[in-house]
């Protein structure tokens, strides 16, 4: 069984956060109530890690390698899923779940995720909904994607996979608060912890995708949508608590290398290929 | 395009709630702030509709032919979407946004949907998101099924999905309440209101598949599990809101009879022949 394991595909992953990120867990490792047990490269923790950094919740980081997960996560979530957080020596997951959970259980800190005003929460929902069962299922569905010849750039699947990726990224984009930075304005809120992740990560497509096709000032297809588009990458990139959650980009490679070959064995991946989406 | 849309292969469905919920649509025909754009058979609607009914908030129905959408709702929200919630003449869907948006904006109007504890309410929020993502999906695929030869009740693959399908209810019923009768106890709360739709539509196993494989008292494989089960559906079954919004079953049949026969055409009917989940 070890020695099965040990043999996964995707069992080589670096094994501890580097970069800027590298010193956020490194302030994180005395015992504490609340854990996070974590992956230093996955999206769907860092959706979860940038809100205990932004609201100042204090927290016990626990690096996690999916293929040899430990007891203690195991006996506390069976499933052994990554977010997963302890608190009062109970388990919670769902990374959207968590966000959420951490907004009432912590009710004095700041930043507040949601909008007061009851409409503009549940539309704010709606879009954060939007990331979830339409964006991130189309980011990994772009970059899982095998052309009929390795390295085609040009081919027509592909070229349909990313056309509907920035199709939902405009369909976005033109929800956000016309000035921002932000989604709902000058402040970030949900919306933006939600999808950091995968902007920060979208770097994928230029290295092993031949370009997101997003274009860059004064390109050919730049219009008000993109610029404001550029303006909210700059923001999500430059914000302390996700610069401090990323960790260097060469140890992203080997892993993403897998999605890109359509060959990685994470539970998203292999929803991905069946056709579903996040499950 | 009129002629194309009439000849649309679930074009005929019934025109109107019927029934119990035929009372509750005519108590509600009166021009309101609040509106309600549904269809009498959707269970996204009912999700909605209840919880209007359970919080006895003033509120107007408006009868939504899928394929004869009205010109008022096609101006609030271009996708046409049922249900639509108008609030102060803006637009909200997407059946759970929606459903805790009712709790937000109301929040003297009770039965309250979540409980108090920050905990308990985000163990809640995981599954519901189970119910939308494991149970629902399921639901359906058990029903649009086709067996190698029509009518093999004993096919392989009908059974392993009605298998899959008994396995996330059984999943399901651990995490509830152990006295019940709802999920979380003596009151009912927003996991039933979620649930609720799916169970008292689960007579279409009976009806088209050779019974949904749920065990009645007494016989084969009844244990502890089902036991609990067949006392939650009994509750939410003779709850006075989901009764009030229940059409005859009858007007069910033939619509549900295009879903056995994988024919149906709504977004969730080809979402699921795809492949995918609820999007």
């Amino acid at each position: 069984m070890s020695q099965q394991k040990q043999t996964h595909p995707d069992s080589n992953i670096y094994p501890h956060a580097t970069g800027l990120a590298k010193a956020t867990v490194e302030a994180h490792r005395e015992p504490a109530p609340l854990k996070l047990y974590a992956g230093w490269f996955c999206p769907f923790v860092q959706r979860v890690w940038v809100i205990l950094e932004e609201k100042r919740i204090p927290y016990q980081y626990i690096e996690v390698n999916p293929y040899h997960k430990p007891e203690s996560l195991m006996k506390l979530n069976p499933r052994g899923l990554v977010p997963t957080l302890e608190y009062d020596n109970k388990p919670l997951y769902e990374s959207t779940v968590v966000q959420e959970f951490l907004e009432d259980a912590y009710p004095d800190h700041t930043p507040h995720l949601f909008p007061k005003d009851p409409y503009e929460k549940a539309r704010m929902k709606i879009w954060i909904d939007y990331v979830t069962s339409r964006i991130i299922p189309s980011w990994f569905r772009f970059l899982q994607y095998q052309p009929a010849t390795a390295g085609d750039h040009a081919d027509e699947g592909l070229k349909k996979l990313r056309d509907e990726f920035l199709g939902h990224l405009r369909e976005w984009t033109k929800e956000m608060d016309k000035e921002g930075p932000f989604f709902a304005g000058k402040e970030p809120s949900l919306a933006d912890f939600t999808i950091a992740p995968w902007v920060v990560r979208s770097w994928v497509f230029d290295h092993f995708k031949g370009g997101s096709g997003i274009p860059k000032e004064g390109e050919a297809g730049d219009d008000e949508i993109w610029k404001r588009w550029r303006k909210y990458v700059d923001a999500l990139e430059n914000r302390k608590s996700v610069k401090e959650t990323t960790s260097d980009t060469e140890h992203f490679l080997p892993l993403y290398q897998r999605y890109a070959a359509n060959t990685a064995q994470s539970e998203i991946a292999k929803s991905i290929r069946s056709g579903r989406g996040v499950v």
